[in-house]
């Protein structure tokens, strides 16, 4: 239902794209752009902006800086977590070098800030809710990677963790795109928490579909979170359910050489059932999920767009994969 | 002379350090900051707010973020050329290691920008003076990494990576103190240019220090540049000036591993006082010197503070390590 307002920021980002000057540093930025992605931030954002003044050109150069931002994450990240692939094609450090993967980043990061700066809409409070909203990002980031040496992160770490890794990226698109449509504080607030409960379901039902997708991708590993021992929802939970003793094991499992990888994700998802750690997701994503309902009940806008909105966060959390 | 205003800084930097949160992503911030250094575009900041509104306090906010982008990119370019000191201690990839010196890099650059969000001399032409300046400093360090494998630098693209990776920030400091302190646009202009001009003339002399310092500082390798083939104005001086096989010896004699370094240097400067690099050097530190001093010449403020900004720029260029 977004399909129109992906098209305007793909537009946007193909434009951006040409005009960038043709040195070698900017090839990266290109190729990034090019990859793709499903840009839900940023339409978000154009559809916000149409909800309150039904103009979403107004917000297009946000939502491309929104998006862009999202991708100069997603470039560093690759190079913390050594991933060899992004949306299924070579990462940017695996394709040129860790030093080309850093220095485009931080390009790509400045882009963004230009572009912010070179917007009309300008406004102090816009440029300090983005700026506050990348160091959270980066909080968030820095809690996902301590929380890789660390066997007792709670359903609380956790939250908090993806609440600044991921959604307050959603709810800082949403809230921008309400005050270019000129939304009331009180709308625009609504929105942010929107975002908020909406990212951090979404997140939880990204780490639920790694394990149990509802439809297979080629080429995918189903449980790569397992096998990275990455700490989602569904692993933490295991964690804090089962004995010392069974928690040593399943480390030694999972660093086990003579088990293959679907032999490991299979031992994982066999606990999985037994802890019922399936059920105790589902219930924490439909938590926030219906939080998030919640902030969108009190919005005060036409019925029509409050339905789009919901239909909107109902195909996210009914992705299949 | 400018060492009331590098206090201010200072001062302003350790309050900036106070109120960070006690995240452990935020300790090799606070590292980089007690690090300390000259504060010089920083100090020049508020020199020029000073001279123009008579109140350096007005441009605290702008000086403090120059001075932390500054290290943003230290804490980056040092993982990008494996330094392993900086100022003398560990560099935040060596005391943690590549993915933190990564992500708190980031996070600084976030700070900063929040800090620029927050002032209330934000306006478009500072936010996009800045961010354009960010770009360049990127595509400077992307330059100068490209030159590694070139042998065919000219002095034409040197001048171009140090006024991309060094001058843009000392003119971008000058031109926002000036549009801070109410500069006409002719003096902020004229400011910007001395500062491109100066800071041009500032690298080529730190290339020359490093082969030639007026004074022996305890532990530090002359001929530094050398060793790491970095290409300085004397390298590329010397590789434009000898033939082909005289090239291929420079190199293989600085890969050859029976050498000391000192051994190295040696032959590097013996070569340099043959071709005369020194000399040639020393010309163009001047041309741009010159290029300042004239923008100086033509600023419109009272004769103490060109007297001032003259006395700064002899300082600078006059230091002996």
């Amino acid at each position: 239902m977004l399909s129109s307002y992906k098209s305007q920021v793909d537009l946007k980002l193909e434009s951006i794209k040409k005009n960038l000057p043709d040195l070698p540093v900017y090839d990266p930025i290109k190729y990034i752009i090019d990859l793709g992605g499903k840009r839900f931030r940023s339409s978000l954002l154009l559809f916000i902006v149409d909800m309150f003044c039904q103009n979403s050109a107004k917000g297009i150069e946000e939502a491309a800086a929104i998006e862009l931002f999202h991708n100069f994450t997603l470039i560093h990240d690759d190079i913390m977590d050594q991933a060899p692939l992004r949306r299924g094609k070579s990462s940017i450090h695996e394709k040129w070098d860790t030093n080309t993967a850093i220095l485009s980043g931080d390009l790509l990061y400045a882009l963004v800030n230009k572009i912010l700066a070179s917007s009309k809409h300008q406004s102090s409070e816009i440029h300090y809710l983005f700026q506050q909203t990348s160091m959270q990002v980066c909080e968030g980031q820095s809690l996902d990677m301590a929380f890789e040496n660390q066997n007792n992160v709670t359903q609380d770490n956790y939250v908090e963790m993806i609440k600044l890794k991921t959604a307050v990226l959603v709810a800082c698109s949403l809230k921008i795109g309400a005050i270019i449509g000129g939304a009331d504080q009180n709308n625009a607030q609504l929105l942010y928490d929107f975002g908020i409960n909406l990212g951090i379901s979404f997140q939880i039902h990204d780490d639920i579909l790694d394990v149990y997708p509802t439809e297979e991708v080629f080429g995918k590993q189903i449980g790569g979170d397992i096998l990275e021992k990455k700490k989602t929802i569904l692993f933490i939970e295991l964690l804090n359910n089962i004995s010392n003793d069974q928690r040593s094991e399943v480390f030694q499992k999972l660093g086990e050489k003579k088990l293959t990888d679907n032999e490991k994700v299979e031992y994982i998802k066999l606990l999985y059932d037994q802890y019922n750690v399936l059920l105790l997701a589902k219930k924490l994503k439909e938590y926030y999920y219906q939080k998030a309902l919640d902030n969108l009940s009190n919005l005060v806008v036409g019925k029509e767009f409050k339905n789009k909105l919901m239909d909107f966060s109902n195909n996210l959390m009914n992705r299949r994969n």
